[in-house]
């Protein structure tokens, strides 16, 4: 065996995928030795709770509760608690002592991500995290370098493997969001407090990462707009797929070119996407990122969005490039956030609307709601009228897609609409993506 | 304006590819500058004919004859002549006199690849090739990099898009070869010597790349088991569609693993392929790359295999790669090939065949044959007759899948059918993978 030189490791965190990389690690050493050109010796394992249960058997003489210590001793600090403290504190300390750093943390780099990321280029060091933003898909190298002599005009992402979960099988079987949910929290693709999955946060910090590496340009995440899903309903998947589409969670990044000026947008709520599209495609609790740009064209990304092991795979590549790194010398490289593009808020984002209304079957309603639309700058692309006999009399259900406007402009069409005395119920309002 | 240092980039070859990069280099320089933390200022390019038309207008003071010049005045070269000589020369001169060196010469690195690696090593430069193994398609990073802490199982590649477009339209057209290849010649999508992409020589080279990465092994050409798509009939892909499968050019890599010993085996062939598995839906001339590892589970990369401006993204990502790297000072990081597999031969290969035999229709075929198979040690696994009534008397088509056995063992079974005296025509065989 080659005489490699050590490199000591941090592990911070003992969870589903930190304690896959700690078994990984102590697993395929020599192997990943050969490859980084070092030896990744795994110092010591940070926790809390010493005695707590994990996924996987480990050497019981790794675990520590004094994080500090472990981490000033450590050439690579892997983070894996989640988090913002102590994880960013961990981190600034890692950093400041020497240390390259890989986490998995998409909270921390959406809220701090210019903080930390300063903090490595004070000290030349390098803050790798291919499994922030996509779980196992290798998205955060390509976006940075295989893209970065190219100009990204757009990004769609299925980021959040849970939603996409709960949206397929409520295309599939026609089911119900709350007893989708409730069956997939039983099976452990839903957490207990869903909040953060169904509701796009998780999707949002990500798209918050995503944004910044495509525009260069440090993206915070309250600049990003965010829908969740638990409004979507059966019948409103039904509706899309007699139209042709299929709804998902979608993080869409976009690049918005003026006359002499650009700007970006950065966004997470469900959409309506043509089913030909190849995110369309994407099952289960799947993630893909769909990435166009002016030079490569149209590229997709496939994979696992989650799970302890898969993450672990994209943690450990992170973990041979810092080694990598730490034995070449030189400085590490930066992010690039250099054209500092401004970020418009949705009102400026333009899309097509499909809108869904249940409207008295009355003579002129339709050209009540024809006239403020037109009022409001909103062009009519389709129109689909369809009528039920209640009991209560005849109601009929009006389809409206729009041409594509500013959101702004769509938005108070329909507050209008709601407010026109002729319309009787909002049934949907759903933005259409990849046309 | 940042104030940067400044990088000389000499650009061999001014092609399909070439003129894209140098008119992308002079149009976003101050872009790319930001990105890379350099300016990127194109000392010259090096043709062969200073009065050759070019796909590009560029300006005439930038073009030299005198490559070895322009070379060793450069900080990064960027190889995209193709061919051995003198790429090879021109890439080991940069090398030698201190430049990082970009290429998209898959020929070159399948053939010449550890010469090059190992020149590099030598003084610490680095040598980048995302162009080279599936155009736009940022595959060499995530395999390098990305999953440098996982174990790659296997890739299936369409990695070839010429074959892909013609495999596609006599699927979807029901065509035959000769006539698809002279319409591809006719819109450009083949070229007027086809061989190299429809005899498998093309996916053969990316195959000896992308094996050589992901099983950080030295992978040689000619351990490239390599078959083409010129036999390929309209009957034979009807037949496969009927059986739920589509006919793909794939580069095969794959892991095998005995007891306690592991090699590979590095395959390009048409393959049948379920159409359910992602690679079915590949089409035109797009290419795909289809990853299994260990720990990140199936990844899958998507875009445009070729075209001029869309490998030029990612020789430009790589010129930015190298940038950054000659800024940040260190070494360069080498391929690592220390594993070292053996590499075995196709015929130690298991898969699936499905064979198809046009047979007399008299008692007694059958048993022969089953004993013929059974005696090769080859297990039926479906089998399908269909009788036709010619004007000769009857001929039934026997379509028999069968269960996976060594290639070899599956061969010489079908040398026997085919001297076996009741077998009257072997009408196709074909291996499947991605089930």
């Amino acid at each position: 065996m080659t005489d490699y030189r050590r490199l000591r490791v941090a592990l911070l965190g003992a969870g589903a995928v930190g304690s896959q990389v700690a078994s990984l690690l102590l697993k395929h050493g020599d192997e990943l030795a050969d490859r980084a050109g070092a030896s990744l010796e795994l110092a010591g394992i940070a926790v809390r709770d010493l005695d707590a249960p994990r996924d996987v058997e480990l050497p019981r003489e790794l675990f520590t509760t004094d994080a500090e210590s472990l981490i000033t001793g450590a050439d690579i600090v892997i983070e894996l608690m989640g988090g913002i403290e102590p994880a960013r504190s961990h981190i600034l300390l890692g950093l400041g002592s020497g240390a390259d750093v890989v986490t998995a943390n998409k909270a921390l780099l959406a809220t701090h991500g210019p903080e930390v990321f300063e903090a490595a280029d004070r000290v030349g060091a390098s803050v790798y995290y291919e499994a922030a933003a996509a779980g196992a898909i290798p998205i955060i190298r390509p976006l940075r370098d295989s893209l970065a002599g190219d100009r990204v005009v757009r990004i769609m992402g299925i980021v959040n493997g849970t939603t996409n979960y709960i949206l397929d099988r409520m295309d599939s079987e026609g089911a119900d969001f709350a007893d989708v949910l409730a069956d997939a929290q039983r099976l452990g693709y839903a957490e207990a407090d869903p909040t953060a999955d169904v509701e796009g946060y998780d999707a949002a910090q990500k798209a918050a990462i995503l944004a910044s590496l495509a525009f260069h340009t440090a993206v915070p995440l309250d600049a990003v707009h965010r829908e969740g899903i638990t409004s979507i309903t059966a019948a409103m998947i039904e509706e899309a797929a007699a139209a042709g589409f299929v709804i998902k969670l979608l993080a869409v990044c976009e690049r918005l070119s003026g006359d002499d000026s650009e700007s970006i947008s950065v966004r997470v709520y469900p959409a309506l996407v043509p089913r030909s599209h190849p995110l369309a495609s994407v099952h289960g609790a799947n993630n893909a990122v769909f990435v166009e740009a002016e030079a490569a064209g149209s590229l997709m990304f496939y994979g696992a969005g989650a799970g302890g092991v898969q993450t672990a795979s994209a943690v450990l590549g992170d973990v041979v490039s810092a080694a990598r790194r730490h034995i070449a010398g030189g400085v590490g490289v930066g992010e690039s956030t250099r054209a500092n593009l401004p970020i418009v808020s949705i009102g400026h984002v333009t899309t097509r609307y499909q809108i869904t209304l249940e409207v008295a079957d009355e003579p002129g309603v339709l050209a009540t709601i024809a006239g403020i639309l037109s009022d409001g700058g909103v062009s009519v692309a389709t129109l689909v009228q369809t009528v039920a006999q209640t009991e209560e009399g005849a109601t009929a259900h009006l389809i409206i897609g729009t041409h594509r406007a500013p959101d702004s402009a769509l938005s108070a069409a329909v507050d209008r609409l709601a407010d026109s005395g002729v319309v009787e119920r909002v049934v949907s309002v759903l933005r259409v993506e990849g046309e």
